[in-house]
């Protein structure tokens, strides 16, 4: 990677309901170890560290500081900085938030979520070197994921006119379409999921902001000017920031922009949206099982098996089965059921 | 009841490893609330107070002595004897300790298991009173439940002459008879489980301890004359105890002794040997689920679910499951396959 630096911009401020109940509002997904040693927010953060990149600037819920400090020192990030949300205002404003706090407008954002599992970091890095002249230009860059299913949760972006090498202007934004729809582009050939993944030059996108989602800008300006902070923390004001309208920075931002451009990318991602997804990134065993922690499974086969530390899960001829023992809660539901998980989730959290 | 006074005897020497991971050797299954408010215990207990029983003479484990003494305290049961078995040394060493314990030869013995339920005790009672003419005659009186399915880990006892109003000759013991045998005999109506429910004098039960396991009769006998104790707990001298053969008191006395009667019952007798029997004697909700505990259940259907004090078990869209949430383990398997879980739990009691 080449200068200019490019920012990282993590997003880490994801609930933690859909990896109920292992995942909590205490610790959302992002802070689990869920396929491997390292929890994702270390993975997001190996990601980006290296030549072209500088210290990763984190944007995220003021409760976790600590937590984040603590597992950007175990893997040994220095420099890095938090921007603290008082309240999640949703990723138009995470994003604003960065954007108003980058050392100046010619400075490359990378913007990736805290919470994905990517297998081929290189692959990665490789779409990011092809996006990089484009967002240097002032694209505004996103990166597209292959669809293997017709996920209904996802945003879609279709492909248009060849920008280049690897990469495409994106024609249009398919926001969680129906499911027929979802069929249609799943064989068509012309759409990607996007991934959430974005890269572009602050100056273009805070003119795209200020266009587009002014109240979001104005929100983000007036918190990040009377911020306090000490530190790697900077701390956004809490009444500034609570005006900024609560809208996903696809809806805010990338569906109005004229200037967006795809890279398709296949890096093995996964967004670890729910506990079938990650039983479609673990590595099974012979039996068709993904396990993990002190499981005993006999006569059982296709299931996602997890406990975390001090709970045993024992199972007997269970196929295709989700079973997951948290601290206080267990769930036990059939594969392929999971997108239940996160209503029940904030059910129970209420209750 | 009429005089003499029958002396309950209460067995509570179970392991506690079929229904893990609620039981544990620390507590067995006899010392938890299964189907309501009162211990397994407490239920025995209550069954056998009244007029016509004296306080029960209860032989137990002696790391439960406290345990029992709390559970006992708790429903106002005064007058009660613990035998305190050094170590388990199965069925009929325990009934034998009770014999050599038993204030005179005259007393006649109920022997009942601490960890079952009769869902009808008015019945239990009414069996006893039609038993208790053959036992002062010297008959050893077991009771016999009707059969409804070919239980192959029973004990079955074939009837033989009638003994008046109620009461049957026993023809045969067949213990755990293989599964055609139990076909057979479920279907001849000739034939009735063996509930290990027994009422006999104790001077022919220990004339038939004398003639048939002598051994065991010995180690009983010199393990009293050698007790310890103090209030109401007896300590049967050790190295005593531990001469005596380990062996079921059917196979050492029952199926050897001449005049044994067998009192037919119709009782909602069950063993509670497997969470398969515990679901057959809950009470199902419109969906056919058993569940206790703090259990949320969707789309669920003939599941038994269960979870301890703090845990909280949440199932989707499962059908004949049991599900079971200690307060260390978790347990999952199918409904019919829980003739599995002693094996496991000894393994991982082992381990």
């Amino acid at each position: 990677m080449d200068s200019p630096h490019i920012l990282p911009v993590i997003l880490s401020g994801g609930g933690g309901t859909r990896l109920w109940p292992l995942s909590s509002p205490e610790r959302p997904k992002q802070f689990l170890a869920l396929d491997g040693d390292a929890t994702l927010l270390q993975q997001a953060v190996a990601r980006v560290t290296g030549p072209g990149f500088a210290p990763p600037l984190l944007v995220a819920n003021e409760r976790h500081a600590t937590l984040i400090e603590d597992q950007l020192r175990a893997v040994g990030c220095e420099g890095a900085r938090l921007l603290l949300e008082p309240e999640p205002r949703n990723t138009a404003a995470a994003i604003a938030l960065a954007a108003v706090a980058a050392p100046d407008g010619a400075t490359p954002l990378l913007v990736i979520p805290s919470d994905h599992v990517i297998r081929d970091p290189a692959a990665f890095r490789a779409a990011v070197r092809t996006a990089l002249p484009l967002a240097e230009k002032g694209w505004l860059c996103t990166f597209g994921i292959a669809p293997d299913r017709p996920e209904t949760g996802y945003g879609w972006i279709r492909l248009g006119e060849a920008l280049g090498d690897g990469a495409r202007a994106a024609a249009a934004f398919v926001e969680k379409p129906p499911r027929d729809a979802a069929e249609r582009m799943l064989t068509d050939r012309a759409h990607v999921w996007n991934s959430g993944i974005f890269l572009f030059r602050a100056a273009p996108l805070l003119a795209a902001l200020e266009r587009d989602a002014p109240a979001v800008l104005a929100a983000a300006r007036a918190a990040v000017a009377n911020a306090a902070g000490t530190g790697g923390r900077i701390l956004p004001e809490r009444t500034a920031f609570a005006r900024a309208p609560s809208i996903s920075f696809d809806h805010a931002v990338m569906e109005k922009a004229d200037r967006v451009a795809v890279v398709p990318v296949d890096m093995g991602w996964s967004d670890v949206g729910s506990w079938d997804a990650l039983y479609d990134i673990g590595t099974p065993d012979e039996d068709g099982n993904v396990a993990e922690g002190a499981v005993l499974a006999l006569d059982t086969a296709g299931c996602l098996i997890r406990s975390v530390a001090g709970r045993r899960v024992t199972v007997i001829g269970l196929t295709d089965l989700i079973v997951v023992a948290g601290e206080r809660d267990v769930l036990v539901l059939p594969r392929g059921q999971a997108q239940q998980v996160r209503a029940i989730a904030d059910r129970l959290e209420r209750s």
